[in-house]
Parts: C-alpha cells; sequence; structure tokens
C-alpha cells in the first residue's frame, strides 16, 4: 500500500462545547462554575455536571460529553499510526467548529486537566494562547470547507446502518478515493441530515453499536494493518 | 482458531490505590480529601493532585495514575471481543491487590465518577458494595494465586524488550499454552524483578514504548482478528 499520504480522521458533530448561553442561570451550571472560579459561558458543557440543566436542550442526548473526546484523542494520538506520522484527526464539534491538533500534541492524560485545557482552547481560539504555531487550534467552518483545506475529494461515514466491511478495506477505500473518514463524536443519536446526506459512502464494522473511541481505534488499527506498522 | 476459551489479560503493578499512610497528613491530600469530605485515606492517590505529597513516596513514577486503569478498561470492556464474551481483564495493583471485573460491568465514562467507583471498591471491597454477586470485586492475593484461581499454567509479558512480534502470534501463543497475557499498568519504569521472574515468555508490538491502554487494545484487536469478529 502507498505509505505517501497520512489517513485522515475527523470526529462528527461531536459533544464538545462551551456551555451555551440559555443554560448560563441554571443553579447547577452556576455552583459548579463558581467552585471553579469560572464565568458559566467559560465552562465546558458536562452531562455528568450538567444533567438536569440539560433536561430542555436542543439534541441534549448528542451533547455534553467530552469524555467522548478525550478518550478519542488519547486513543488516537498515542497510536503508532501517529507516531509513524500517518495520522491527521480533526475534531468538528456540536456547534460547528473544527479543532485543529497538532500531532504532536500530548493530550493530558487526566480528565479534569483536559477539560481545563478545551475551554481555553474554545475561549482563546488556540493553545499555547499566544502561540503562532499553535498545538490546537479551533476555525469556525463547514465539514466542506475542511475537506476543501485538506484537499479531500469528500468523506466517508462510520454507520451502524453501513454496509459492512472490515476496518483495512474501509481504509483502503479511503485513500484510494482520498476521502476522509468521518466517525460520529457523540454518545446517541444519529448523524445529522446534513452529513448524511453529504457523505460519500457508508460503512459499518460491527454489527453492534460501538463507542466512539472503539471505532477510532479500529480504524487506526485497520491503516496500521495495511501500512504493516505493527 | 479454537474459540472455547476467552482469553485473560492481566494489568500488573497498575497504578491505582488509596492514599498511602505516610502520605495522609500531607498539606495537599488533607486538603484535597476536605474538599471532597473524605477522609485522606478513603481518596485514591493522583499524581494530578498528589504530585509534591509524592515527592518522596516509594517507586511514585509507577503510581497514582487512576486514569490508565480506567482508559484500558474503557477500551477493553466496550471492544467486540468482550461483547462476543472472549475477554477476561484482571487489574492487579501497585499494592498487591487483584480487581475481578465481570465482562458486562459498564465502566463510568467520567473519570471523577470512576474515582468515587474505585474508592468505594477499595473500601468496601466490592461493588455494589451488598451484592452477593458483586459487579467488581477485590482480593489481597499473588498474582500466582490468580493464575492458579483461573487455570492459566503461567502469563507472558508485554515488554519492550520482548521479542517483536505480531499481536495476533501473541494471543494465538497465549492461547495454545494456556497463558495469560500481562501489561503493565503503570505510567514509567519497569516490572518488578518477581513479575519478571515468574514469566514464561517476553514479547514487544512496536519498537518504541506504548502507553497502556494502546497495548491492551492492540492485544484485544489480535484477539479479534484470530477469532474472526471483525
Amino acid at each position: 500500500m502507498d505509505m505517501g499520504e497520512p489517513i485522515s480522521i475527523i470526529l462528527l458533530e461531536s459533544a464538545l462545547e462551551l456551555v451555551p448561553r440559555e443554560l448560563w442561570k441554571h443553579p447547577a451550571v452556576l455552583k459548579n462554575a463558581r467552585r471553579r472560579g469560572k464565568k458559566p459561558g467559560k465552562t465546558l458543557l458536562d452531562v455528568s455536571l450538567h444533567y438536569h440543566a440539560m433536561r430542555k436542550l436542543k439534541d441534549r442526548e448528542k451533547r455534553g460529553r467530552p469524555d467522548i473526546v478525550h478518550i478519542s484523542l488519547l486513543n488516537a494520538l498515542e497510536s503508532p499510526l501517529n507516531k509513524e506520522g500517518y495520522l491527521r484527526i480533526y475534531i468538528h464539534t456540536y456547534p460547528g467548529h473544527i479543532i485543529f491538533v497538532k500531532p504532536e500534541t500530548r493530550i493530558p492524560r487526566n480528565y479534569n486537566r483536559f477539560v481545563g485545557l478545551m475551554e481555553q482552547l474554545l475561549i482563546h481560539g488556540k493553545v499555547p494562547p499566544d502561540s503562532d504555531d499553535p498545538l490546537l487550534y479551533v476555525k469556525t467552518m463547514t465539514i466542506s470547507d475542511l475537506l476543501e483545506k485538506i484537499n479531500k475529494n469528500g468523506i466517508i461515514l462510520l454507520r451502524e446502518q453501513g454496509e459492512k466491511e472490515k476496518p483495512e478495506n474501509i481504509v483502503k477505500y479511503a485513500i484510494e478515493n482520498n476521502y476522509a473518514i468521518g466517525i460520529g463524536g457523540f454518545p446517541h443519536g444519529d448523524y445529522s441530515e446534513e452529513i448524511i446526506d453529504m457523505s460519500k459512502a457508508e460503512f459499518s464494522i460491527y454489527n453492534k453499536p460501538l463507542t466512539t473511541w472503539i471505532t477510532v481505534s479500529r480504524v487506526i488499527v485497520g491503516a496500521e494493518n495495511l501500512f504493516k506498522i505493527i
């Protein structure tokens, strides 16, 4: 297999965002923000803290799970595939931001430190905040804009309803067509119509639902096998 | 490949323990325990909170990293291999406890909830504390006792200095000889002499160090390939 190009994984509609304005005055949100000496709008939405506050929030079953991005990034960035330089990972978030991640970024292992880092990133737009060449930065852009920026011809989706295929073959198909590989970064529910409409193909790797970080890991191992890295 | 028996993974000398007695009076330990309304000896040792307190602690570079067990368990229990019933995972800890994990256990995704659960487990010996058939329970026992209890002929180690081999072949070797597969559950340093002396063979899957959760994941995928699960 041609090892010229890294593969690109995009976590789609990921459940990572600052507490939205409509929840700023909710007691649970205020209490948690105060305890940390922060304004509500400068803290991360987290269902383990804001469960009751999120009761009436639109699409609540898809939001407030930063742990999904955390564990997926720890699986992706520590992989042999990434250490060999053959992985690019992008985080598309529910509110429509794209987080760009340098492959050499060392994501905090501790969840609470990760939360602090993501807050800093979403507030200042980059980390470190004063760097000209940041490890992480955020842009508000569409997935189409992202695909164009990273020179991809389109995106394929990992989805429960997709055609059953081995991860290695999914990666091969993505490379041959110069497609990015999209994986849902949310806990429940399905992709938005917009994303389903734009996808070039849909694949599934297992006959039961899998968590995001397991799917990320299996796709990466597919590429490691294909490239004979491990 | 014969799919009669699940494979057994043991996380060895894992960096998961309650704060040891010699640190109970350290200001950072007291502060964190008070903030959570707990006694110091009933909180988990965590280098992200207790870095300074751990300065003079024996083997400090191997201790206080419950996140390693957390992420490894999330990767193990959500894997297709486990969903198909072909994985048993045991946590051997630095102080010498063994945690038994029912395959159907749903580990909290949120780190802070995981910490609370592990504290409950190490204090009461099982979770739920009043169950006759708990999801998780702890015994103080040696690795030799564990191997005997689970009817294994011995243990092989994943170790940087081991013989380079594909995960699939390592799993095959373990099955053919009825060995458990040992993976270090600590962030730095090496296994204790005692563990190295008892191991039947040592293997490595990559030419650079890997974090525990990546090694766990690659061994599990090796078994998934071998058993044609994905």
